[in-house]
């Protein structure tokens, strides 16, 4: 099973979700389209369709944006950008006087025996006053998930992985190749 | 010539451009897919040539983006989604302590017997410490064009296109076409 992703993070993250269900991954690094629209899971989807004919075998790809209830879900599938222009600093401005409940969402596109189908994780919680942590990456340092009290910057990868929304995504997809037997 | 775009308010400056070359452009009402990517003429460039795939005869589209030199070009190719999500006021708060210039920029990409040609123009200037005007769209409220003392958006079109990023563009375009006589 490949991943295709150009960000380390993730392949940190996804690959030990997948080592604990005993199940290597090779990592295919490579940036590849993806479309401006409003929806994570249509440009991923159609992101991983492009690459079904590009790519030989199974393989899957991940998205994840941040979305702040307060700002109609601002920074949303755009949050890699925004994560390297305005910063952590811009969105905790843009949150001052303003209710700072957000979620992170990730959708995993896999194509398995040439078809694609889609699993999400959801983590609900909210933007933190100040930042915090070193760990992780992106918005990791200003967001406290619901029933804790420190950031996903604040964890190791093992810790965000009990509960995060991308395991969560991965799992779901795990649960569904055990299911079909898709792996050997 | 037919123009591309989903916008009314690009419309009704454009052809207005148009107009007063003596041309009459034909409203094509269509949203088409754009790559998420750092570079609107890349991003306007693939457009064009998934639309040439569709589209018999000459068109044109437009994209415009507005670039805040403190904030790393923020929002840059996602002005549109920044717009309808954290509005004026989110880049007001974005920019409280930080140096207010930007600068619009518009890319036409023209597709001419079947060849895809690209078309700039620029217009400095900096933000509006309050919005003002009704007019225009977008952050017309909030843009101070250089040398003026007062926004995009407290002007009527036909004002606005004697200087604008979007009609720079275009009359570049326009010279490009009378000198090479493809247009009748």
């Amino acid at each position: 099973m490949k991943f295709v992703t150009s960000n380390k993070h993730k392949f940190d993250e996804i690959s030990q979700v997948f080592n604990n269900a005993g199940i290597q991954i090779e990592w295919l690094k490579l940036k590849y389209d993806e479309l401006q629209e409003d929806f994570t899971e249509s440009i991923s989807y159609k992101s991983a369709m492009a690459l079904k004919e590009i790519i030989d075998g199974d393989f899957f790809l991940e998205d994840t944006g941040l979305y702040i209830r307060s700002l109609s879900g601002f920074p949303g599938p755009y949050s890699s950008f925004v994560s390297k222009t305005i910063f952590n600093d811009g969105l905790l401005k843009l949150l001052v006087g303003k209710d700072r409940g957000a979620y992170f969402k990730t959708v995993v596109s896999l194509c398995i025996d040439r078809r694609i189908l889609q699993f999400g994780g959801i983590l609900n919680g909210t933007i933190a006053e100040t930042p915090s942590g070193e760990n992780g990456f992106g918005f990791d340092p200003i967001f406290i998930p619901d029933g804790l009290n420190k950031t996903l910057a604040d964890m190791e990868i093992s810790e965000k992985n009990e509960f995060s929304h991308r395991s969560r995504a991965i799992k779901h997809a795990l649960l569904f190749l055990k299911n079909n037997n898709s792996l050997s």
